[in-house]
């Protein structure tokens, strides 16, 4: 550990920008969008929850509140099935994922570059 | 409460950006920014606490994580005396909060118009 921290200590400083999108409330945002991109690989809402340490009500929680603000739906409810009935990403949602996913990217881009020059002599 | 909500469903989406500087941890985001405004603006680590509902402990604690990954002070630690030992900004504290501040700004703008662009055709 003591070793560790003396690494650490010459760490450089990092910058985040974590986007948002509100209406009523702020609904899509960092934490939906990774329980939608592990739904999407995962095929199942009760799996992402359970990797994010998510209870599933609450899951479907933010879900629900998602779909309510934006007036459409993300997840396929099928009901069972041979497949097993798992969830999936709706064309919406999945294109909804892509759109936040480019925005978050162009922001993020754009905090390095300006955080480099107005921090220019360090922080 | 019926109205209300006829209301909002008008509502427009709006985004927002959130930075956050970091080293080993976050350490300098919305938190502290919050909370060094409000030590600025009442002169007091308490009072400020107080209206962030945060406590003081926990207050101090943000701040000492904050003075240990930067290396330098952001608050002076008076001692009492005539004036009633105020706590204030350091000067680099004050300069670091107001690139922040400056960074944050930029960064929300970009973020409003990259998302004006990539959502041009609704959210």
């Amino acid at each position: 550990m003591a070793e560790e921290k003396s690494v650490n200590k010459e760490k450089p400083f990092k910058v985040r920008a974590r986007v948002t999108i509100r209406k009523e409330t702020n609904f899509f945002g960092p934490g939906i969008v990774e329980l939608m991109s592990l739904i999407e690989m995962t095929g199942s809402v009760k799996e992402a929850c359970r990797q994010m340490e998510l209870s599933y009500t609450k899951g479907w929680f933010i879900l629900n509140r998602a779909e309510e603000e934006l007036g459409y739906a993300l997840i396929h409810r099928s009901h069972g099935g041979k497949s097993g009935g798992g969830a999936l990403l709706t064309e919406e949602g999945s294109k909804l994922l892509d759109k936040y996913n480019k925005l978050q990217a162009e922001v993020q881009e754009y905090t390095e570059q300006a955080f480099a020059r107005l921090f220019a002599d360090g922080v």
